[in-house]
């Protein structure tokens, strides 16, 4: 069979409509109840507040991720969550030390830097260089001058876009590939302009490739340092300023082979238990700030859907499963990153996952669903019914991707769906110290509950079948 | 002669009108045409910009502080300023060194800290202690139970004014005398919520008492670090935490007698030289920021207000002097601070000064003037006309300060006035590594400039004199 979206077989049956098939008026009416009891619960800002102030960063492989998992284990047995347990697996551990940026001359000053994860060290007193200032990553990519002992310094911009596409064009490029290209052309460092949307003084951490005892030393510079450079490299144009000679120091530190874990806890179905509908997000965060909104927010709203189902009695047909991935943030030497995520899909039987997605864009207001390749236009139907007075729209483009944790899944052929967040100010604070509480509105929370509580009961409801969405 | 502000005057002229002596019309008509030309001039915002690009932070007596007042003199030589001068004085230096503070328990995390001028320093490997949290500064000061060995925190916040009076009072109470009054009860250290209004993640430092090598740690937490401490209180409260754990290291260098400069220069006047109004922002900033918007922005609006003159061709009957103050953020063991100021109120001949003001609360729009108790009714007339324009008008209350450095010149007599700019947001970003060109906008510092050049013109061809301001 041709893939049809559902959206289009919703379309062309709306046309003739009295050949839908009606989802159980019940269940509808059920995943409407639910929905509208999300938007008064508040139960996952108060699970958010609880895992940040408790446990702060959750590094992972650290002692504060471990922590927050065995609370984590705690809340959720105490819940009424069925089978709850942790997935451990081993990871290499990088750990960020001493970090400084200076500009020697000919304007000496002090910039606001973060080391990428997995990035190499410098000596303890650093390197020294003259700065190779490029405005765009393509500028870097055809330069065909000599970087020898120089410190390259890539200054591109990250556009602000809802879907964040700015975003991913940079991590896939300047960041995860610019310091081993710039370590080839033997440069001594490399500085990146935070994949950041925002102009305040915040420097964006992220992983680049595991670069190890051998590699390059790599920063980002938050947006304002980008910023002062670009205005250095206009008095030089206007012959006002001579070379930019910097001095980078940076002592990440490879620990070695440690530890982590998943978080998982089902609500058991009560006549398909074996076919699963996978949710969650990620307990692990960077180190700068409290990971509230990366992914704090993800975990909160997928735990709080999951709640609202146990505390209101029902009892799905399939299988949904709450995880809670861990070490989602990380560069690893095997270049796989994602370790929580690829532990899971090695060690379980995926042929009757239904449907996976991952909560991990922010903690704004989700606009959109889209959905994997199905059978069901009355699921559809009844899913957009359910959606619309949240202001969600059933996207008509299948689904992709389903959040980063659910790629190895995705690969495996899950099927994956996406409920699409808005994330025109996610990078604003993505990876920085700013990433807090502060950042964090219940309102939006309880929105983003109402739709995912919503879309996993219907699924779980129902007898959709999904197709894989990797290609 | 009992004392009646201007406004009153005008008042009580305007309903008798025909008594008010005409300001002459060419000066009025000068001045409007000054105002007109600085909305469009742009010279202010260029100023900051080359100012804070070539010399990053330019703390008190440093060797950037020291490059920047020649790179200002040489500028102002170049657009015909007269009588350009330094003036030195000395002044002990303070220095940051390496600064943090960690929760070790119950739930262990890292604050985002900065230490405050003149403070104290840890051993190296810091002190640790429980922490004594206070809500409010009184709080702290009603406290009757044993804080030897403890780490003070104290957690009030800053009310977010237009006049930033929420400012004052705590700079002038927790941030100034809060660390001699814990360390005379026997506490480790002390720490205060940063006298900020944002709610993003940077600690604002700032001067308190000169503490000496004896003298104790004293930090900011950023805002949401402060929230985060409110919230281990409230699990406290509910018998959810155990009493708080710190560790606090703060490494600052007291490195005895230094030097700072103030730039003085002139446009002299025709027929009164020897009057002077003198204007000005300081050059120096803390070390954190760029000093972008304190203080950089008042150099360059007053700065551009000046040269708006000297570009007119036009000379004023009174000399306008221009300073840029060196060292005003500063604490100092005579417990004076303001050392540039209080140089050049020791340093100068000061009966004839007509009036004085620094522009000293960010780069925001002006939207009133405070002038001093004078006698020339028609001076005022002619200002609220010209000033009228711009959103600004002239406040009923007589002037009682005229900026920081004008402070030392106030007790000595000399009158001071207030172009009042709205500091609803000052706080969000003062003494913060957030302080650079990004938090600038041209339009607004043009207005600030319409504003000065308006006021000093109509001054400096009047004869209004100023009664003194100090009580």
């Amino acid at each position: 069979m041709k893939r049809v979206p559902v959206w289009a077989m919703v379309a062309l049956l709306s046309v003739a409509a009295p050949m839908v098939l009606a989802q159980p008026a019940g269940v509808t009416q059920q995943a409407a109840s639910l929905r509208d009891a999300a938007l008064t619960a508040n139960d996952s800002y108060r699970f958010v507040e609880d895992l940040t102030t408790r446990f702060g960063a959750r590094p992972a492989g650290s002692e504060s991720e471990r922590n927050a998992s065995s609370w984590a284990v705690n809340e959720l047995m105490r819940q009424g969550f069925e089978n709850v347990r942790l997935q451990t697996f081993p990871l290499q551990i990088w750990e960020r030390g001493e970090e400084k940026l200076e500009i020697i001359g000919p304007f000496a000053q002090s910039m606001a830097v973060t080391a990428l994860g997995g990035s190499g060290a410098t000596p303890p007193e650093g390197v020294e260089g003259e700065a190779a200032l490029f405005e765009t990553w393509q500028g870097f990519v055809d330069y065909m001058g000599d970087l020898k002992g120089k410190i390259v310094v890539i200054l591109q911009p990250t556009p602000r876009t809802q879907t964040g596409v700015g975003y991913s064009v940079g991590a896939g490029s300047f960041r995860r590939h610019g310091p081993d290209m710039a370590r080839e052309r033997g440069a001594a460092g490399y500085v990146i302009r935070s994949l950041g949307t925002e102009d305040h003084r915040f420097a964006h951490t992220g992983a680049t490739r595991w670069l190890g005892d051998e590699g390059i030393a790599a920063l980002a510079i938050s947006p304002p340092d980008a910023e002062q450079f670009g205005r250095i490299l206009k008095l030089q144009r206007e012959g006002k300023a001579g070379p930019v000679r910097l001095r980078l120091v940076s002592r990440p530190v490879f620990r070695g082979e440690g530890q982590s874990q998943n978080v998982i806890a089902e609500i058991k179905g009560s006549k398909y238990p074996d076919e699963v509908i996978l949710i969650g997000g990620h307990i692990d965060s960077w180190d700068l700030g409290t990971g509230a909104v990366d992914d704090g927010a993800g975990m909160a709203v997928t735990y709080a859907a999951a709640k609202l189902i146990i505390d209101s009695g029902l009892r799905p047909e399939r299988t949904i499963r709450l995880i809670f991935w861990g070490a989602e943030e990380v560069s690893q030497p095997d270049d796989k990153g994602l370790t929580g995520a690829n532990a899971y899909a090695e060690g379980h039987e995926l042929s009757k996952h239904v449907a996976a997605a991952e909560s991990d864009f922010g903690a704004d207001v989700i606009y959109a669903l889209r959905l994997p390749v199905g059978d069901d236009p009355a699921f559809v139907k009844a899913l957009s019914e359910v959606l619309m007075p949240l202001g969600v729209h059933i996207d008509k483009d299948p689904s992709t991707g389903g959040g980063p944790d659910t790629g190895p899944l995705n690969v495996k052929g899950v099927p994956v769906f996406n409920l699409r967040q808005n994330g025109y100010d996610y990078f604003d604070v993505h990876h920085t110290a700013d990433d807090t509480m502060e950042r964090i509105e219940a309102k939006k929370l309880d929105q983003n509950v109402a739709a995912w509580v919503s879309t996993v009961w219907l699924m779980a409801n129902s007898r959709v079948r999904f197709q894989p969405t990797n290609k």
